[in-house]
């Protein structure tokens, strides 16, 4: 058990979507955690309903450069390192790619240095990205992957499989113990509205009536995870003892294709804006759905929240957002 | 045209096996190396015939540090950058696999930088272990490969994949011209006696009498090219305007199994030492066999010395090393 009092949890990339859900559940079990962020496509305002809490700390900077000395001079007091830190949607992790793949690589081996001084387990947040555009279905943790390593979107599948593999070798050499979670797809309240994923953009555009684009002809797949159910994964993740050299899966495996995922918005929304098809962007994977055996077996975790009722609460939460920073229109 | 009265060539990792002759061939054609080499698994005696030269110049540092003043004082000097510099076996990449990972994706990353500042053409010497243990045969650039990332060979496969990564996003952007070579088995003089690779082990093995190691039943398959046609192919692909943005496999494409390569060595060497044999590695690919079509078609290169030639000048030249090492042995 941590003691509130002296033990730390680091959380990098704590202002991010998911990392941001981590912090309030770690709070909300009495921890007192560090949030370390660059702000880069993590937004303070994620932050807002956890800086009044005096055991969370938000500090400002980036992984990719040698931890900040508030830090470093506590390094005896973290027990967990949970490291979320990267640019997670193609748009944001391609605008830098040199950045992206720094982060995952170098940013990854100054928290695993950190684990190693302090003692402390580490959590990698990896992503069904290292699957690629998978030949089999549902992907397995021993699937090996199909990733094309000099193509646009290998700064961050390769920079999540590097720094797995650095992960690793520091538990196969004793330095930390590590854990590595492959996150599927998530959503739910605090997505960037921007990200360009599909889920924050179809309820963006179906709120706003503006025209929806589907990519391809709709019929990729997809497997959405509510965030409260990832949240509680990757808690269970950190927590266990019997995960071995081994990544997890986590995820819903729950598939459906786009199209359908867009007539669940506009039942929901009774949007009736127009629908533009774009081409596929490249190395788009087709299909994607986790197995989740590994995770159930070891965790006893499985998804809870249904997807009905996952994207009322997502749905809620961006009429919210939309309604607070979007001009009333004055129907024509 | 380069002009070798100012332009500068670096070679990182030119006290490396494929290095050294690199820095000597592109002596022989006139130029300015400047040599970088951490000494790690490169040695100071294969730049013993290049030191004399007016025109070499060894700097000992490790590309993992920022690059030293030496270099980057000359920045505006440097029109090709080798990128060589990574321990190449799996006994060397094993032994610190942070540092692995770290010199090829921070290294890479450290003479990307230098080579966008100075305008210089990049090359990066990636390695036919980016498609893992493949599943087709022979392997083409477009195959994406079949690597275990959670594995002990990860620390260099995902290294060089991140690597690639990184170059063709520099190339992407404009930032740099790259160049980028994948490897396959290479031998010849100035190989590291004790380096576990297995054209070195089986003729030091037998040159020296001791008990001769094969892995397994011997039927895996390796291609196994001679370092003069690999810098032959090295140089041509540097100096290629139409590689654009794809990979180059480098190697000799007969395959033979490793049972055979021992035939050729032990008829070459008249050994008569006894042969035992031990498990695979872990991930130890099964087969290996360039298709070079794309260096053909775009470089108009192929390998030229024949596997007994090799083989012949290679055990000549370990039987010298050997002797001078080695104190006599007394008959009984």
């Amino acid at each position: 058990m941590l003691n509130p009092q002296s033990d730390l949890i680091l959380v990098a990339g704590g202002a991010g979507f998911i990392g941001s859900h981590l912090c309030r559940a770690l709070l909300d079990q009495g921890h007192s955690v560090v949030c370390l962020d660059n702000l880069q496509t993590g937004r303070a305002q994620n932050l807002e309903g956890l800086s009044s809490d005096p055991r969370f700390e938000f500090i400002e900077a980036d992984v990719v450069a040698p931890l900040p000395a508030s830090v470093t001079e506590r390094t005896a007091r973290f027990r967990r390192i949970y490291n979320l830190a990267c640019a997670a949607s193609p748009p944001q992790y391609q605008a830098d790619p040199e950045h992206t793949m720094l982060t995952n690589v170098v940013g990854s081996h100054h928290l695993l240095r950190l684990a190693e001084a302090s003692s402390a387990r580490f959590l990698l947040s990896s992503t069904s990205e290292v699957y690629g555009d998978p030949e089999v279905h549902p992907q397995r943790e021993g699937y090996r992957g199909w990733v094309n390593c000099t193509g646009p979107r290998a700064c961050y599948d390769e920079g999540k499989r590097a720094a797995e593999a650095m992960a690793f070798d520091y538990a196969r050499l004793g330095r930390a113990e590590v854990r590595v979670a492959r996150i599927f797809n998530t959503y739910g309240p605090q997505m960037h509205p921007d990200d360009g994923r599909v889920v924050s953009n179809l309820i963006c555009q179906a709120l706003s009536g503006r025209e929806i684009t589907i990519y391809g002809d709709g019929s990729q797949t997809r497997s959405f995870c509510y965030v409260s159910d990832m949240v509680d994964g990757l808690m269970r993740l950190m927590e266990s003892e019997t995960v071995g050299l081994d990544p997890v899966n986590l995820g819903n495996p729950v598939e459906l294709t786009v199209s359908e995922l867009l007539a669940e918005v506009l039942d929901l929304t009774g949007s009736r804006a127009p629908i533009v098809h774009m081409p596929l962007p490249i190395d788009d994977p087709r299909r994607r759905r986790p197995d989740i055996d590994r995770a159930t077996a070891l965790l006893g975790w499985q998804p809870r929240v249904g997807l009905r009722d996952g994207l009322e609460r997502t749905c809620a939460w961006f009429a919210r957002e939309l309604a607070e920073t979007t001009p009333q229109r004055v129907p024509a």
